[in-house]
């Protein structure tokens, strides 16, 4: 058996699960919060019980040393030198990275470069990265890029139609996110068909307050609404998905805003946030629904149109459907953001959905449609851990 | 018998057609180019005769003075009352009109309090009616707004998903364009069809050097694919489309650009100049495509990849779709693009095309789908003059 580590660090964030492999078993979990600030959070879970500790983490190696600690205390490993592998998510892995990659000196260094197109995220994948190295020398780290699964899209799909330059001189193009999440239930949804991945076409909804659709073709990502960052695609919690440019130049223009400052809006004051006015989250946006505001009803409805016009574009780009798959936050939980999203692409597509069925699911993994839906569609909890892991394993084993 | 002229006017040319109505006889049309500066040309077509004169047209008043002047040499005309009714086509109607309106004070004090939202269109169509209402004064003048035929679009398909008090302050939404195109060919295929409107379902492919699609649903416009100004949707000849507006932060700080100059890069030196790097022209594109030359032919699949996305979309907000109709200089004469499109379109819209005939055809109205196709794929000229006069003959009727 083998102790492999699943590493998400963000900015002030540090997210593990510790899983034996291969047999998938969790030994643990927890998340180090509010890193930076004077009131830190470090919660675990081993075996559905819960821990949550109140103390200072002032930076990222606190962090990672109260990890390994809550490990040796609670009899998870004797030594650290048990655990063999430390998988580190990476956001942003440019078009260097079509899969998982073991951390050499060379990849740490591309992984630094392309800092600039992921600025509040591959700094923090890194910081992390070096200081597990530090107390985990002799395991191997790998890192796991979000972007890794969608380098299958084909250059008509990820280049945007802008002067070629900024491509070829600043690498703007297209290149999504959620790549463990999107690859993890298109896999799932072929085994779960019991058919061979190269046969299989589907649609996967990756909703959660980040959120992206992809169209997987065979196993194979041909086409993923986040963009050059995760602003773009569909409509979040509080970005606000692709737009017509021009509304940017005009607001800056209007407000005088610096492009810093119109980026903070787009990234952090819109989506459900900017049309509800009062929450980024879909729970909140229910609540109000329930009381017939206006507000949250025009939220949902944004909501629901974009991710269908996203999903009728992935459907012609597809040619034939098989699946559509939800999962993540919204995905795995919302059942009325599922229901207004199928009931919009039922006509076009010829779904058969037992709604009732889906008003009573809430993470768990099911089929939702009916025997003679055209298309299926499922709900598969997304397993990003499980992915970072199988792949640091692997790559132990060859 | 009654004399109309339809008029639409840019900010340095005029460009005018007499129609005598009912018959929808065309008597004479025009186009007074490079208006202020040294080198103007006036040219005129007169049952099929052309003439170009080289002048200096200084202003819009002489633009006007040298059309009334040609129609009474031509023997057209004897005195300019003989003219009943003028339509001016304006770009930026707001959310103020949804259909075309008799100039009146109140009219013209709402266009031109929106010429802040197309600043270099509405203020020459102002210009231009006022030019055209002083040696015209009793005719009857109209507005034939570019906007209103999508003004049936709902709130949750017009609006972004950014803080609502850009709607509710600053009128930020998607106002769409080519309305009178998208309404007459949409019209038109009704009437082949003959079918009332009200069944018939269409998505409309308005692609000239600007370009919109739109989703027409029973006579209904219920959305379209240019934005808050004609830089948004699909990729056109010089201009982007919709992007992650992440390009656009990062690109601004990059390069150092103002809001200004990225707006005129993403208007003038994107689409498909700025892939080839060479054309913003369909045609010279396709002569490199046949040199096999690769930016063209990435330029040729990025552009259909965009449409194909948008199309797919209103596929779905459709529910059920009859009618697919190609219009405007790239949609009427450029088989190549028409033959990329619905190849990719086909296996997901059960489309059956005779790409044969297809091929043969330049601006000439027909069927380009076999009879066992699930949806019809027509080739219709627009007549966006003949719209304009039409609206302004009923509006003279009544």
């Amino acid at each position: 058996m083998t102790k492999i580590i699943s590493v998400n660090a963000g900015s002030s964030s540090l997210k593990f699960k510790l899983f034996e492999m291969p047999t998938e078993d969790v030994l643990i979990s927890g998340i180090a919060e509010r890193i930076g600030l004077a009131d830190g959070i470090f919660k675990i879970e081993i075996n559905g019980e819960k821990k949550v500790i109140n103390i200072p983490i002032p930076n990222h190696k606190v962090a990672v040393e109260l990890l390994m600690k809550s490990l040796i205390e609670n009899n998870i490993i004797k030594k650290f030198d048990e655990i063999e592998g430390v998988g580190h998510r990476v956001v942003q892995g440019g078009s260097h990275f079509d899969k998982t990659a073991v951390v050499t000196p060379e990849v740490e260094e591309i992984v630094e470069s392309l800092c600039n197109l992921a600025p509040l995220h591959n700094p923090a994948n890194l910081l992390c990265y070096r200081e597990f190295k530090n107390v985990l020398p002799t395991a191997l780290h790998t890192f796991v890029f979000d972007t890794a699964f969608h380098q299958t899209i084909e250059p008509e799909t990820y280049l945007y139609p802008v002067p070629y330059e900024w491509y070829s001189e600043h690498k703007v193009r297209k290149y999504g996110a959620h790549g463990t999440s999107h690859q993890f239930v298109s896999k799932r949804v072929a085994e779960i068909l019991n058919k061979p991945l190269e046969d299989v076409n589907t649609i996967t909804c990756h909703l959660g307050n980040g959120a992206s659709i992809s169209a997987i073709k065979g196993g194979k990502s041909i086409n993923t609404s986040m963009g050059f960052t995760p602003l773009g695609g569909v409509m979040m919690g509080t970005r606000c998905g692709d737009l017509d440019p021009s509304v940017v130049f005009y607001m800056q223009q209007k407000l005088g805003l610096t492009p810093q400052e119109t980026d903070f809006i787009l990234n952090k004051k819109s989506g459900m946030l900017g049309i509800s006015g009062f929450s980024s989250d879909a729970r909140d946006i229910q609540d109000k629904v329930d009381e017939n505001d206006e507000r949250a009803i025009l939220t949902q409805k944004i909501y629901v149109n974009r991710a269908i016009n996203i999903i009728g574009g992935y459907f012609v780009q597809l040619g034939r459907l098989d699946n559509i798959v939800f999962t993540a936050g919204i995905g795995e939980n919302d059942a009325t953001i599922r229901e207004l999203i199928l009931k919009s692409l039922e006509e076009a597509l010829g779904l058969e959905i037992d709604y009732e069925l889906n008003s009573k699911i809430r993470g768990k993994e099911i089929k939702i449609s009916k025997d003679n839906s055209k298309v299926a569609v499922y709900i598969i909890p997304t397993n990003e851990e499980l992915v970072i892991a199988y792949d640091t394993y692997s790559l132990l084993k060859k």
